[in-house]
């Protein structure tokens, strides 16, 4: 599916961990109908654990009992999705969110699930049955739950076409799916397999492979069978992991195009680990949001709101909501950093990117301790005439001939689009 | 356990995979102690899968059902063994066994059956159950019975003792346990618990850590834990194992010593692999069969015949029961590699060991492509005077000055023992 | 210095190796006046060893006598630069080439001569001497006569501004200077302080760093010192060489900028190797000729003809005066690959550019042995609406709707420049 | 040269550096041989930079004039060693020390001397220079005097027959090869060569290769071409240094034979460093010294004397005059560590070897930081019976019955003799 902007949604992994339910999702989705529809928003996800009874926080239950109808299907448990009573799976819960204007995701790992290979049960539409199709030393590091499927054994394609012909008759419009991004070579066969299952199951899916960080000597394979890929492992409201996004975002910038997308991974916002206690709020600064919200927008990554969205105060809904913001995400093309350096020995980053609209957008980042004042030479990006644009964050008209004066606090960034003519 | 000497026994495997069954066992325990326990050979050791119904080659079944009592421990399968019935596990033939003056010996995996943790079945001796003891992603890479154990979880210590209890009440006296050697440092707690509980049963076994190689960084910890450890992954009738066996002996052999030993891993000499086809036969020469025979005995690894032996031709017969070379391999001391290089351009390699008796033992391997005739000078030994000795191989008297002349023909050994006195 | 385009020029290497004279200099330096100046070729660059009297082909003399003046520096060897006699050093050639519109280079190596630090001999502007400078261990893998100069020494500088001093004194525009790009980080004070004293030295001058592979982690580094660095080792024609460079390219893409190139060395075209054979001519194809200017153009790296230009062909010539290929060279921003795969077995790599003065450039290469016929979905390069444009080497107008059909021969390329209204 | 014993003596090096006379060497000539000859100290060796007129300490002069005869081969510098005047070189000194019924050595560089190459001198028996013979970029890391020789040269081998020819005819008896035994594989060839001409050279010559840490692959490379090799990088007067001494003779135990031995360094002893400061004494404890003493006895390394010998105190004297402590140097045979481990969390070690005259050695270490009481099974080194014996530092007698008991300081070691018999 080639979508012409990178996916903008809500995924309930950073709020609530295993222990999302149906009301926590809907309201949500309402929300985002409301406020944040108009603005791209689109996508509400599910993540992990959906199809397990007992899970409760960002832990995983060991080797515990999970739904599974009669062909080695996981299927959403009852007691945290009640609208998926009677075999109806995500059906009515996908019906609700599109009756909303926006679309459904869900969070899948790679394999088989261990206790249908135990219990041996059967594959749709084959003969074989769940033992014969497992690869035997091929299990996820932090969770119980699957084995890996050998795709050269028979029953391993019916399996596959199974499992996303149940997601399309629910409606399902998204699929995240763990534990295979970073798996590669290993698991490659996998990863092939699974992506032409999804791509003839006659639904358009967005396919999006996680856990990173990927491998930059894939990349021509992750734009070939997937939408967007995760080029870091789990990121949270941590500087130094928003500071070493720099360095995965200027390897993998140029691999972002129509339909394929590096992804940073959600932005962990508002209140979020409400499942471990509800006065938790991100760690990040104001300034370090401001910076987040930028690199992921020149960089063109998704962008998928980690916290409780209901529950957000202003500065967060105008980080959300900023329309100068989304059209950098929306219009940026051959984003690419153009240096990183010392300025009177404070870290500074910039980037640009051209608008597909014209001009030229740029996002200077102060990475280091100290405030600073710093001018930048219009050399830097090959602009030899007097500029004229606007800082996109504050809305400000600036000009500048020669040089671009620029005042940044510490992790604080902005951006400016910048055209030659006024 | 401390024994003087490494362990000399017959192991099922090389013969007949996971399909052994206890009339096997039977006459091969019956031929041993008629012909062969008078050399020193003892130990008759079944190995993998004697707890699987459908086992039948060398390969594994995947995900297959076990036979395991209520605590998660696994009992021998009765349609092989017939005298374990009615929960007798292998105390009959244990028993059967000792009344030959040989010893009993069983193969194990590290860990716990995935079974017993899917279907969360009891540990005894313990209010823990086998899934809060499993180790979450410790699998086996080959087979697909066992999660590893969680050393560091209440009940962990239980389910060791209890096997180990088990296998005491049987009467065995040997345990190779498997999926364990060259897991370190990843399972080494696991290993330590492992052999505490081992040691502290109640019954003396000789303990066995399979596969290799195992780490040289690791050998005081192999020393102190158990008796024998393999320094090789699975050795077959190759010569480029067996060649490659040359300087792993060189690195390990200052380890060997009174209660541990460097295995070098079973001979597969004479009918092998009866479980594909009962015509096959080792492929090994007798000169390399000649050469293995001397090389293990010099580094006084343990001698683990893995070929049928009530179907042994004199050849076979003869290599088992040379009485100077299994002196060699009783009495060598301080045993190492003296030097490998090129004498008209075929490489030899020489060892030497002292007797602990008196006397110097040297082997001469003749390991290139051609035949050869050689003059190894006494003072490459240290040795000044004359010489006088024996070959062992052939029993013929020599006797040397200045050097030592040895003909040898392509993969052939000699070996000597030399005094300066006659 | 911040040049808008990287530079276009000419080096003797190629053709002459070692064995450069005045002669073919001025006579390659009169036909770039007269032919190629109007299309931007402006550098005339002497590449190794004129101060060698002996220097005959590409290998090096070894331990040979150098000219040097009584400060420890090099300068031209009169046999094969006359105008020099009378210690006028490149000044009476360098005003020559000035005479014709052009710009005048030399190569350097790193260091100091070694006979000046065996001799001991002074350095200009201090007490020091050569010894006391040289940095014990290091010198250069190919080449035996300089010593590295230790930045930490007193009289390091000194030297450096010496020598740079000495060039602006005889007008040079040019440094290449060798044994240096791919020596990092051993070597990166002397090329700091190398850097320094050159940009301090009064006359603007370009530096070129080679030989490569640069290190791509020192980037940033490559593009604060210098104009432009080589991103491979010696580049010749062989087209496993060509193919080589199309993932340094992609790598590297996005540090070019004004004032600072990643250069895929020299363009190995028309007759090199002169000082072996008067008939040798490149053995490139001429589709891959074509491949070559236009990886080379749309990546902006700089330009250097290695071929003796006053036997060019009409292919040749037409090769290097593309009106609209350099103008790709000039006005390319934002360069990089935007895949890389087979399409009907033949693999294929696509590269774009915004063009500075409005639409986008995209070169097309077939780098698989087989001729084919592909056709580009625009969505490749996110346009949605049909395209106009120009094919550069051909001149012809071409309009797509969807996609862009494209004939290519094996090792070709095309490249084009579109707008989105005719 | 086959020698049964390890070569002991004392060198120059740690007490003088380059700044040794002939008149400090006679000194200790005359020492030894009143003091410690028949202990069976024999070598007298003069360390590094003989021929350099201006060192003065441990630090080397970069690219300073060395004396050299016409055929550019190095000779003694005169105002150090005047007995050299009129071309006698060291045959005078090398008299008075065979007079004195000693042996005389020297250390050289493997190469050429760069100075040589630069005035492209003379090769001895060859029409060849040293410019043609020089390896272009193989120089020593620490010191300029030399280039390494081309051994696929012309001229090469008959450069090497010429100095061995000069060295042979001044008498020397114990060449010390520097900057050759870790250049392994580069300098392989010139190894090999080096040491074909050592040993056609018409006199029998230790030959002795430093520096290390030699590389164990290349053991019996070492064995073939040399008498002694280093397996450490520079040894000198630190726990730490001597500490990890013991990993590295473990490793290298079985290479010692007759004519072949791993070489730990030269016994930094009594008063070293003298060229700083005629205070300094060495910083290891007597313990630490007892430690060195009996690793490097049990080991069969080398004893070379690094102290001022005529003012050693009598714990020095005693150290090096042990004569049950030069027995074992002498008589162990197949030594080899027999395990590390805490014991009351204190690391010890333990060592054997058997005695050529019958009797087992053990050397016990306590390598940790607290005094110890240990028992030690006999049966760690296989004796099960009662053994008798002599601690051979004290010279108390011993016996034991089971296990021995032995009490050690920190960092001490204990030496026995052990027989069964009494």
């Amino acid at each position: 599916m080639v979508t012409k902007t990178s996916p903008m949604g809500w995924n309930s992994w950073d709020c609530y961990g295993t222990s999302v339910t149906e009301e926590i999702v809907k309201q949500n989705a309402d929300f985002m109908a409301k406020h944040l529809k108009k603005y791209g928003w689109e996508y509400i996800v599910i993540d992990a654990q959906w199809f397990e009874p007992k899970a409760k926080t960002h832990s995983y239950n060991q080797f515990t009992e999970l739904c599974m109808d009669e062909y080695s299907r996981l299927i959403p448990t009852e007691n945290r999705f009640p609208s998926s009573k009677g075999g109806k799976g995500f059906a009515p819960l996908a019906e609700y969110i599109h009756s909303l204007g926006l679309k459904f995701g869900i969070h899948i790992m790679r394999g088989i699930p261990r206790q249908a290979v135990h219990r041996n049960t059967k594959i749709k539409g084959s003969d074989k049955t769940a033992r014969q199709i497992a690869k035997t030393a091929s299990i996820c590091a932090w969770n119980t739950d699957m084995y890996g499927v050998d795709p050269s054994k028979d029953g391993a394609k019916e399996y596959y076409d199974s499992i996303f012909e149940l997601y399309a008759s629910w409606g399902v419009d998204f699929i995240k799916c763990d534990d295979i991004a970073r798996e590669l070579p290993h698991e490659e066969k996998e990863l092939l397999m699974l992506s032409d299952c999804l791509h003839n199951c006659g639904r358009d899916m967005i396919l999006s492979l996680s856990p990173g960080p990927a491998l930059l000597e894939k990349a021509e394979l992750y734009k070939q069978v997937s939408n967007m890929w995760r080029i870091t492992d789990d990121f949270w409201d941590d500087w130094e992991l928003l500071y070493d996004m720099f360095s995965r975002a200027e390897k993998w910038c140029t691999h972002a195009g129509a339909g394929h997308w590096p992804d940073a991974d959600m932005l962990p916002i508002g209140p979020i680990k409400q499942d471990y206690d509800k006065s938790i709020r991100t760690n990040f600064t104001c300034n370090e949001q401001i910076t987040m919200m930028t690199l992921w927008s020149i960089l063109r990554s998704p962008l998928i709101i980690g916290g409780e969205m209901t529950r957000f105060d202003d500065f967060t809904m105008n980080l959300v909501t900023n329309e100068k913001i989304l059209e950098m995400h929306k219009n940026a093309r051959h984003s690419h950093q153009v240096w990183r350096k010392e300025i009177d020995s404070v870290e500074h980053i910039l980037w640009t990117a051209t608008n597909s609209q014209g001009g030229i957008y740029i996002a200077v980042f102060n990475t280091g301790s100290a405030d600073s004042e710093i001018e930048i030479p219009l050399t830097d990006i090959e602009i030899y005439d007097k500029v004229y644009g606007t800082e996109l964050w504050s809305g400000k008209a600036i000009s500048a001939k020669e040089s671009l004066k620029i005042k940044l606090e510490s992790h604080e960034a902005k951006a400016f689009l910048l055209n030659t003519q006024n």
